[in-house]
């Protein structure tokens, strides 16, 4: 491994603390920064990114040769290459992320009062953002530029498995930064491998604002449990799609298949089937021929293995299972109230969507559903702010407080009141 | 001490559970409860104290004999005290709360996509609400009247000097959720005095959704510790004014003088006046003589206190230090540059006001100081929902997530998102 991996522990505290003053100093004056030169930096960061492909893709290689040493699985491996392909991939998002329009100083809401003082509402960069992931080097570039354009300084802290990688495009980054004549401390990256910094990072209450971890579901769990600072989390997508007996069969079976086989690893994937038992025998046969037909695995109810062979035996635990596989558990369940029921106990409250033909049963799921996003005819798979029009997103938040939802460049900010007087005094 | 605080910790955490299953139960049918009802509730509520003044009278003088007995401080024992004018208020502060618009429903914003989607933000409960305060016993009026009205159930946990206070209150909010047909979970408070059930409150992660502590900075601190659950705090407001060189005397002697003693104990009060070091001789003196008529005690850096003897001296802990008294520090300044690095060095972010006639100035001040509230020309004694025009806030917070400033029914809601389709699926 690198040198920068020998520090110890008094060292990383230090060289944390160090990254949080400058990260702290940049703050200052990104908040200030005007939308051109945050756009500027944004396309040379890109232009060096394009410029620099041979050196990326030569530092990727070194990520790369160590992984394979490590014998670390084939889908890891995947997710840490770069090539040409996925480097211009990088590029154009850095690009997309400065055609988005600049969330800082929007006016929010403006009133006057009687005494004469104009308050307003303004949009504001949250701080200091600590964002902690894993293999994939392409959110040092994604996760920069986003916090970069809502005016937030970001201390990156990616997963050791990718640490050239990530070092390599924090290069490119930090071009962009000097062309535009931004502090560097606008984007940085924690310079070891060391797991100690991670704790470093989640108790640095002075010098970092929000923590954001992304990744699988063990880091949320730690980043949740250590972190001093408040954290903006995606825990688990355990969505579901309910099919109402007054639906269209064509229609629910091109969503299910979609909700689920479209991409099966995503977190708005569908990963239970709720069917309305008084239609079960009409609908779940199509559909069970389709998902089949796609390759899905199929775990269902007795009602439901009943119905077609192919169809295995679902625990209690698989209705708990957010698969992230081409696997669905069906249930067949008493209507709407049935199906409020089952989502109520079992979902994680990232999204679940209803098929159904009837206006009011439809609102009445959309209203009483408690999750970040309900659907009414629409595949689970739309859960995503590219597809809400939001721009890039730095992940779904499954909390309830502050971003709840997509998190984009608008969820990245906060607000301040600003209040304009002639010598009011309070009586 | 009451039978209900010999429960031992075992109980305790099965009572808490019991609590936030009913609060739980509760959540679930006040998202869907009509503005009619929710405000019938509060009004029932309000009729209910009226109507119940003598038993409300006798169940504090309990709690005051109790205070008086245990030698507490005069200052904690106003603060206990019910009287028929302070029952009216509570009654009153419940109606209010019911003419507030209700947050719950609002559409923030809809908007439609390219494929047909239609795509909108809807404004929804935050869920289960944990209130932890100190001794004032109308805490629990206000804190649930907000609570039911932007539909949340509330888990309240009063202070045990205002046991029996809280608890005769309880009842007729109690009253209120009954005569509107709304279930009693939806305002709790929690049965024991013993301290454990606050342990038990931060970490029931399943039933609380958010934290609201009230009081003062130890019960903040260990709250912002200890709990497993968001928080929304208001943890100081160590408030400044800023005297430029560019400003009327008379204006900045009156804002300054209603900014410090106009109650010099709430949180929006000034600590600290900082003055343009070219502009001291002309203006510091008619503002110390109006402080020291008001009966301030004043602490200057060196140069203030040459200006006028009855200026002690201030020491860097002085910058520090909210007072929440008559006492002012005051420092002066290399102009708005030496104010702005001021604030941004001490400054709690809750709310530094500007005094100037310099427009320029003014807003390089409100767009570069980074707190919850920036003014301009107006006393920091505005910092308060109520001034504002938002109705009755249960506090202000000086976090940056979610709820920033003054927390009142809109700062209790979150959103979600409502995607309603005809069968789309993603490419």
């Amino acid at each position: 491994m690198t040198a920068a991996t020998a520090i110890d522990t008094g060292d990383i505290a230090r060289e944390m603390a160090e990254l949080g003053r400058h990260a702290r100093d940049a703050v200052h004056t990104l908040g200030q920064a005007t939308t051109d030169q945050k756009n500027a930096a944004l396309h040379a960061a890109a232009e060096s990114l394009r410029r620099n492909t041979e050196a990326l893709l030569s530092a990727n290689a070194r990520d790369m040769a160590a992984a394979e040493a490590s014998q670390i699985a084939a889908s890891l491996l995947d997710r840490l290459k770069l090539d040409e392909g996925r480097i211009e991939a990088m590029a154009v998002g850095l690009e997309q992320i400065a055609d988005l329009p600049d969330p800082v100083g929007e006016v929010l809401s403006s009133w006057s009062r009687p005494n004469g003082l104009q308050i307003s509402r303004v949009r504001v960069p949250l701080g200091v953002i600590g964002i902690i992931y894993e293999s994939r080097p392409n959110v040092t570039a994604d996760a920069g530029g986003l916090c970069l354009k809502s005016g937030n300084a970001a201390i990156l802290r990616g997963g050791s498995e990718s640490f050239h990688s990530s070092g390599a495009i924090l290069e490119c980054l930090q071009a962009g930064l000097a062309t535009a004549g931004l502090l560097g401390g606008a984007i940085q990256l924690v310079p070891t491998t060391d797991r100690a910094a991670v704790g470093e990072m989640l108790t640095m209450t002075d010098f970092i604002d929000i923590i954001v971890p992304r990744g699988g579901k063990s880091l949320i769990e730690r980043v949740q449990t250590e972190s001093k600072i408040p954290v903006i989390a995606h825990l688990e997508g355990l969505c579901h799609t309910y099919i109402d007996g007054d639906s269209d069969t064509a229609m629910a079976t091109d969503i299910v298949v979609n909700a689920k086989m479209r991409r099966p690893g995503i977190c708005g994937a569908t990963e239970t089937l709720l069917v309305d038992s008084a239609a079960a025998l009409k609908t779940l046969p199509k559909i069970i021929e389709a998902l089949a037909n796609a390759g899905c695995e199929l775990r269902g109810d007795e009602a439901t293995q009943a119905i077609d062979e192919r169809v295995g035996k679902a625990t209690e635990q698989d209705w708990w299972t957010e698969y992230l596989e081409p696997v669905l558990s069906i249930r067949q369940v008493d209507g709407l109230d049935g199906a409020i029921e089952h989502i109520n106990t079992y979902s994680s409250h990232h999204t679940d969507s209803i098929v159904t033909n009837d206006a009011e049963k439809a609102e009445r799921f959309l209203n009483v559903v408690d999750s970040a996003i309900v659907m009414h005819n629409a595949s689970t798979q739309f859960a995503d702010g590219g597809e809400f029009g939001m721009g890039a997103e730095i992940g779904i938040s499954t909390g309830r407080l502050h971003a709840r939802g997509p998190v984009g460049v608008e969820q990245l900010t906060t607000f301040k009141y600003v209040v304009r007087g002639e010598g009011q005094v309070r009586p």
